[in-house]
């Protein structure tokens, strides 16, 4: 579909939906101007269609096999693939993120919905197990097989800052979807023109697929009453979301008091500490400091996995520090996503200002915000919890601190990240050993000698970590892992061959691997 | 050590403390005698002195390898089956369950230690992952590698209907140390004795294999301050819970309320449905009904996996009815676990009769309670949401259905359960393939023509099953997933191979499966 077709009306069941309510547009945070069309909110009736549409199509769902669903997300993937150029262009409009950003993240959405269909054909995910009777014994084994079942209809919002990748179609979608779940997104406010071109994407494929309309829907909302319903809809199984710490946890809190309480998957954001060692400093620090401030700055900081607390020790660092001065105080003005956040980040900023000193630029014009660079002591650093907070833009705060010891005890000290960093020589790694047994226990990946801001997406990727980074922290929202939040075991006992899931029978029709009395079997 | 040296202290580092406040003892429950000697409750000082034994022992047991853990879980089981006569002896003065039913228990504790023992061992639930480097690639794709870790200290809380098999050293223990986690008990009141000898077991294995003394604690308590001030301590890092619904969800909802929420796995019992179809009815309703007799009373009816409602077709359940009546009136009285247990028995049953019909026999005299049947229509059976709750004891409901169509209803219209049952022909199975699929989405475990009370400890079991079953239906409680509970996957990235979790290294010095780019090599 054209940009020109854009309806600014929810999906359900593959239909355009009148709504109710307010409407929204999205802006264009260059200029500030609203971006046609306007956006109906979706109403309590469409909430409700869409999660009685879901139910029927959950059935469907947990009846197909994994090699229907991978056709299903290769079919998005080549839809996303085939409509980049106004996926980019509407994206561009809705959020300023540059071309070649966006270019990368439709490759990027496309290859995780590829990856989901590889995961879900190979059905490895699935963890069936199959132990096998024994008359023989006194009383006799039975006949018990398990394998990991799809929840039933998931919710899934979108981001502000990933408007493919963690949007409508993106990785929490397509882990559910792969699971054999049906999905409801609830659309970002902030791009509802590229969710919507996306949501038409999804329902082209889904109708072309065979696979019931219900298993997809896009809700749009100006506020957060169509979320908050569908979290509290008895016959939602689960939530995605990304988003910030406020709001996910408002959905952690709504779905413990349901009457059912359901798991809810946010993805909070993370200050994500980096810890510069001695050793390093000594042999590079410019290329440290160019290096850090790229990635503090890139996107306009407006990544979870932002670099947003340094921790160097003073007496090593002071050429490093120097350096990373001069470069923010010679960077430029970033566009950030959208008017609040802009001004979030004003009033952060502006906050962090009363706690710790200033070496970078000052804001700059309308919507765009200059990178600021902020230093503090580590005493400074340790009385107040404020300073180790996410400030969601392009700054970071460098801790200064007095010693080795001094250092340790900042990690010690630190909560739940996304990611942690260490910078340094192999030497210096080897003296801090300590330093990668804190921080594996206080992150959900811990990087050597890279910046947090790239997140491959592979089989090994945890993007995830303990709370508040994340709800959940024995979860990853990136990567083929992220499949296994969207499912539970279910055990047959003593069930004859054909009442059986294919994947647990003996004969194996859809050639899953099979744990047979806790031998592995392909 | 011998029953003649119980001191009813708290097992903290090894060593029994002091502990302050209420002392409680055990009772026999077939005359209500207390039995020696007093327990003294835990302090909040001893709580804090077991979490800070625990946190240093994380360290050590973080760093321990599978092989090591293997040997710990081992001695544990070693000691059980040495020390069997004294700890069957105990329990069936402090619980009044037989000795037949004992000796299962001691035999099933150690063969779960082993079978945990044999999981750590081989490493495959670690799940370790490694993505190569690829620096020919633009940009060059980083080394990334994920494995399970576990979470850090754990609080298990003994069942009062498991002396042995869901308590002291009963499957939440070994599946969490197993994982690599320090366990901190909070005994059951109702079979002190017991728990502290198996506590002298543990504790004496775990010196023995040279692990720190904070890897186990024992703490006892008269009331509920010690199990809530361990939930909210925040070095406390998940709980395991097998009990009522009312005591796993007051656990869940402390958990939820703390500033770092953790995860809670509790076991909050079931009314466990059967669905006896016409043509088994048909040949052979007399041994279904005398099974179904058997299965409801095992234990005094005080499983979680108590066949509670039975559902069957009126017109072809006349005989089956009329067989399981006299069976009913026929059978002896049983002896409950504890005086509390008995006053709730004959609460429940004083509610129940007031909404459905009694078909059984009444109650015995003292603690000794008869088997109970109830019978109400499938109309009745809608209205009154009461009617299918658990009630924990020997008793049943039967819910007569006019049709299949009727059936069908109720089974969609059932809460979260362990276990759902089938009874029929294969015939009878193929008329009712939706059973089968709306019964996968309510329960943990669906059964054909077995009943319930048995639960096998292997590598498919899945003890779980949706919300209010258990307050996290995508895990198991028995059964060598039970594992994955107590830990979360931690990402490497770049980092050198010297700073690598072994079961990470390209040498594998530790033997575990590795998942080489997608690919699982052994």
């Amino acid at each position: 579909m054209a940009v020109e077709q854009l309806a600014g009306l929810s999906l359900i069941e593959g239909v355009a939906t009148k709504g109710g309510g307010a409407t929204f547009s999205g802006y264009n945070p260059t200029d500030g101007n609203a971006l046609e069309p306007f956006y109906t909110s979706a109403s309590v009736t469409d909430v409700e269609h869409a999660v009685a549409a879901a139910v029927k199509a959950a059935e469907f769902l947990a009846a197909s096999s994994g090699a229907d669903r991978a056709r299903l997300l290769r079919a998005f993937a080549d839809g996303l693939d085939a409509a980049a150029e106004s996926l980019i262009e509407r994206a561009m409009l809705e959020t300023a993120l540059t071309r070649p950003r966006l270019t990368g993240e439709v490759a990027r959405t496309s290859g995780q919905l590829r990856l989901f269909a590889r995961v879900a054909e190979e059905g490895a995910w699935l963890n069936a197990r199959i132990d096998m009777a024994d008359p023989s014994r006194t009383p006799p084994k039975p006949d018990v097989r398990s394998v990991l079942r799809p929840l039933g209809p998931v919710v899934v919002f979108g981001a502000s800052n990933f408007p493919l990748a963690f949007s409508v179609a993106g990785g929490d979608t397509a882990s559910a979807l792969a699971a054999g779940n049906p999905v409801i997104v609830k659309a970002h406010p902030a791009h509802p023109g590229t969710g919507e071109l996306v949501g038409h994407i999804v329902n082209a494929a889904v109708a072309r697929e065979g696979f019931p309309a219900g298993t997809f829907a896009l809700l749009f909302d100006a506020g957060y009453e169509v979320g908050a319903a569908l979290v509290q809809h008895p016959e939602i199984k689960a939530v995605g979301f990304t988003g910030s710490f406020r709001g996910g946890r408002a959905l952690m809190d709504l779905a413990a008091k349901r009457e059912v309480p359901i798991p809810v998957y946010a993805e909070m954001g993370s200050t994500n500490p980096v810890f510069v060692l001695p050793k390093a400093l000594a042999e590079r620090s410019a290329a440290l400091a160019a290096d850090l401030q790229a990635s503090f700055t890139l996107g306009g900081g407006q990544f979870c996995t932002k670099p947003g607390m340094v921790f160097v020790e003073e007496q090593h660092g002071r050429a490093f520090v120097e350096t990373l001065r001069s470069k923010v105080a010679a960077g430029g003005a970033f566009s950030l996503l959208t008017a609040g956040i802009a001004k979030q980040f004003e009033h952060e900023l502006a906050e962090r200002r009363s706690l710790a000193k200033t070496l970078g630029a000052e804001r700059g014009e309308g919507h765009a915000a200059q990178s600021v660079l902020f230093e503090v002591s580590a005493e400074k650093f340790f009385e107040d919890k404020r300073l180790s907070e996410e400030v969601f833009g392009p700054t970071t705060l460098l801790v200064q601190c007095d010693s080795k010891e001094q250092m340790m005890a900042a990690a010690r000290g630190l909560e739940g990240h996304l990611t942690a960093t260490i910078l340094g020589t192999p030497e210096d790694l080897a003296e801090h050993a300590e330093l990668i047994r804190i921080l594996e226990q206080k992150a959900g990946r811990v990087i050597f000698n890279a910046f947090p801001t790239g997140v491959e997406v592979n089989h090994a990727m945890v993007h995830g970590g303990p709370y508040p980074a994340t709800s959940d922290g024995r979860s990853t929202s990136v990567g083929s892992l992220a499949i296994l939040r969207f499912a539970r075991p279910v055990a047959f006992q003593g069930m004859p061959q054909f009442a059986l899931p294919p994947e647990l029978q003996d004969a194996n029709p859809r050639k899953v691997p099979q744990l047979r009395d806790g031998v592995l079997a392909i």
